[in-house]
């Protein structure tokens, strides 16, 4: 019996609370790539949308919510996407939003969080450094406070991708996933596990950030102490402990990549589908490049969580 | 009363005829897009699918049709994505099919029309001595020719854009279309004006291959001696008059663009979309560059029709 703190009724009814813009995404074979990753690869996409990630579906969620409340403003900590994600579905609905984030973080995304109109936080540190902060700022406020993946709206908004693979499953052996807070990984589990759960869900994170996969891996949470690692969107260092029981219940495995595969994966998702992403994005193209044995044959399928890259640092990585 | 070859009912009805991994492709706003330049920026993704281009929509309707008619051949001369997307199309009916195309044409388009098991046929010169020696072979073996633009197949599966694009029309002044053969101006166009008539609807072609566009001013068709751009989606010299005749009661304005221009306009899809182009998916951003004043403070949708390019011409083009 599948038990996680994500409810099916709900993520069904959260498609209609989040913009038809975030939904429905491209989910297509990509001949050229499988050719080269020696299996049959299909693409989720979920950067053709207002904020060039899949976080919008789970903003739309929380601040739908916070309007039916009557509430007005929000606070988040972010590594960028959520950030601009939040920024966006509460500019639409008249909610002021202050993000919190690392003064590291893709100068890409910080741009497109102030033209939003959001106020925007820069701390010294990393991502948990930015939390911590946007803890006070909304305790001090009285404030909602959008904790990633915690926040199970952020989970279940996350979810409604895993309701348009399972229509598809039928052609889906396997299903690679970002792992960082545990959101998507948890939420498009989380369905899977109830409607499909023939298909094999997979985590990836780097070896640069492994505090969620080793946490899965011993079964309790370990932190680390730093990370170090271009995928920002997930160098998190402190896995939330209700979000690993979540992912206990529906990943099938957790594993861990190089920067170099990253990278490569970036590479061949750029000659391969025509796809620029950022880092995050490239990591099941990088678990099969890692692995090929594993996966020769098979059928899988990888969700382009995000394409908001720093272009000079995008062209460093990846190359001419 | 609008009078063209195309026909709605039929136009309706293409759409479950087409495979839907084609259909419903992702409309959004981009404001990173739009603030850089001047005006509000919708873009139509026509690239997120197993071909990379919009010519899906019409292969499957066209392969749909030989099929039901117990026909098992057809050929086709291309640019590149006409033939990628016949093979594709065509290899899940069974169908044999042949590609001509020039041997300049972009080495990532030729190596899928091998790779989905099409014949692929080379010729010295350009697209129209493709299309003359595609004439002779179906000739000579009794099958099908498929004629972008000429074959109402063709331009009604181009259609399905259109009606995509009405759902939407209330947030749109104006659509910008790449201008080739004809096929996706008078199929997008047609859907437009039949349904949206506010919506402005504005073909666009580079100055180094300009027949259409002189043909349409003239309101007669103009060929050219020879064709000068990288859009090689685009790059025909011999308009069809029929399609001529559709183009004159659809769009409302035709426009010419440098090549500077598209190149910015690559430029501009990467940097603040994060799409990879080929020159024909920026004709559109390319006519906003060249002519701001026109756009300022409108509402624009470009449809971004394709991501077949050389990644080496790519980075030349568009630097790092």
């Amino acid at each position: 019996m599948l038990k996680t703190r994500l409810d099916l009724d709900r993520i069904r009814a959260a498609r209609r609370a989040i913009d038809p813009v975030f939904l429905d995404t491209p989910l297509f074979p990509c001949d050229a790539l499988g050719d080269a990753l020696g299996c049959t690869a299909s693409v989720k996409l979920e950067t053709a949308n207002p904020v060039r990630s899949f976080k919008g579906r789970g903003t739309e969620l929380v601040t739908g919510q916070l309007r039916d409340q009557g509430r007005d403003a929000a606070v988040c900590a972010s590594a960028g996407n959520l950030g601009w994600a939040l920024a966006w579905s509460g500019r639409r609905r008249g909610l002021a939003v202050t993000v919190v984030a690392s003064r590291h973080a893709p100068a890409a995304k910080l741009d497109r969080i102030r033209a939003q109109g959001a106020e925007l936080e820069l701390v010294d540190g990393d991502f948990d450094s930015a939390r911590q902060r946007a803890v006070d700022i909304a305790r001090r406020r009285g404030i909602r406070l959008v904790e990633d993946s915690l926040d199970v709206e952020t989970c279940e908004g996350a979810a409604t991708i895993g309701l348009e693979l399972v229509q598809r499953a039928s052609g889906i052996d396997t299903v690679l996933i970002a792992l960082g807070g545990g959101a998507l990984a948890t939420g498009v589990g989380h369905v899977l596990k109830a409607l499909a759960p023939g298909v094999e869900v997979i985590c990836v994170q780097p070896h640069g950030a492994p505090a969620m996969t080793r946490s899965w891996h011993r079964r309790r949470v370990v932190t680390t102490e730093s990370t170090d690692t271009i995928a920002d969107g997930v160098a998190g260092r402190h896995p939330i402990p209700a979000v690993l029981d979540d992912l206990l219940a529906v990943a099938d495995d957790a594993v861990l990549v190089q920067e170099a595969s990253i990278i490569a994966g970036m590479r061949l998702l750029l000659r391969h589908a025509g796809l620029v992403v950022e880092p995050s994005a490239a990591l099941g193209v990088a678990a099969v490049l890692e692995d090929p044995d594993r996966f020769a044959g098979r059928r899988i399928a990888t969700i382009i969580c995000g394409s908001n890259v720093n272009l000079d640092d995008y062209h460093r990585w990846v190359g001419p």
